[in-house]
């Protein structure tokens, strides 16, 4: 409890302050700022929050973030139908969606699993995976998860369960990042980048 | 326009990214987090941005944000109510309050003097601190607005203002910053920190 420090602004900056990347000082000087903003852009922000909980939802297919039955991807005409890219969230689909090369489907996992943090496979959409890959004309499965231990885990995981459908499955390339310095890359990434070398 | 990206969720991203600190990356995060969220928590976040709105207001006295009609420094017993701290926001009391050290009341400005945003001396409570020196028991004001152009400028123009009341009226000291380090310390602060030397 802060000293001097009306509850209701104390209550506003402890709620703000639960947010990812939100520290005291960020918290108090967002709380301060949302004090300050006009009626209206205070309500366009709360009334965001609002709609955004309530349209949004998974898509029936790929489990990427919609307001629709479908997601942008799996609504596209001109997708590459026989390629499913697995993801964790729907944010790496976006960051995947920039490079502007990739032009098949996704599969968002929502997570991986972490019995750490008490979530096992049943908690990911790995089942709505399997259905597709069973149901659906598919013929590669990029694994696409983040390059950690929990990332490579759940890769691991779901290439087992892909197997007996006789499907390529692949993964993103690990290597030195571009525009990155080989002195501050660390040894396990300096090793994967030696190890998928090719030629120039 | 965020292609793949579902409407409230770029909407979302977009309210977010306009609160101070916030870049592209962070509300992205955030807006998935807000996504994910509990009900209970979602509600609890919008509700006290709501709450804290509605409620708080300016102190009556000193400008400082309260939800009663004075300020808890104002309302508390044993401050030394012949002493006045001028602070830009309210956030200032907050860190004066944590030295432990000061134990007069606060006035509140609400701003800076600042031509170039369009802010004049009406815009700021000015006018409020003008008629507490002229109704209380006024003996010393300080000073306190942040060491900026438009800081020491109101300073300035604050304090040619309460000259005729013939009270004291002091500033906060300029110096090098305790932990910090003289190489470091730009020309300006050590010419001041040298100015204001005194015996150890």
């Amino acid at each position: 409890m802060m000293l001097h420090l009306a509850a209701p602004l104390a209550q506003l900056i402890e709620n703000l302050q639960r947010l990812p990347g939100i520290g005291q000082k960020s918290a108090q000087r967002l709380a301060f700022h949302i004090l300050n903003m006009g009626e209206k852009d205070a309500a366009e922000l709360t009334q965001s929050i609002a709609k955004a909980r309530e349209k949004i939802r998974e898509c029936s297919v790929c489990c990427n973030l919609t307001e629709h039955e479908l997601c942008p991807v799996c609504s596209a005409d001109g997708r590459d139908r026989s390629t499913i890219c697995v993801v964790e969230d729907a944010r790496d689909v976006l960051a995947l969606e920039r490079t502007g090369e990739y032009h098949g489907l996704y599969h968002v996992l929502h997570g991986t699993i972490s019995p750490m943090d008490g979530v096992g496979p049943e908690q990911l959409r790995i089942k709505q995976l399997l259905t597709r890959v069973a149901e659906d004309d598919v013929a590669e499965v990029i694994m696409a998860t983040n390059p950690t231990v929990e990332g490579d885990a759940t890769a691991m995981y779901i290439s087992k369960l892909l197997s007996p459908f006789g499907i390529k499955v692949t993964r993103l390339a690990y290597g030195i990042p571009v525009g990155g310095d080989l002195e501050y890359a660390d040894e396990v990434t300096l090793r994967r980048s030696l190890e998928g070398r090719g030629p120039i």
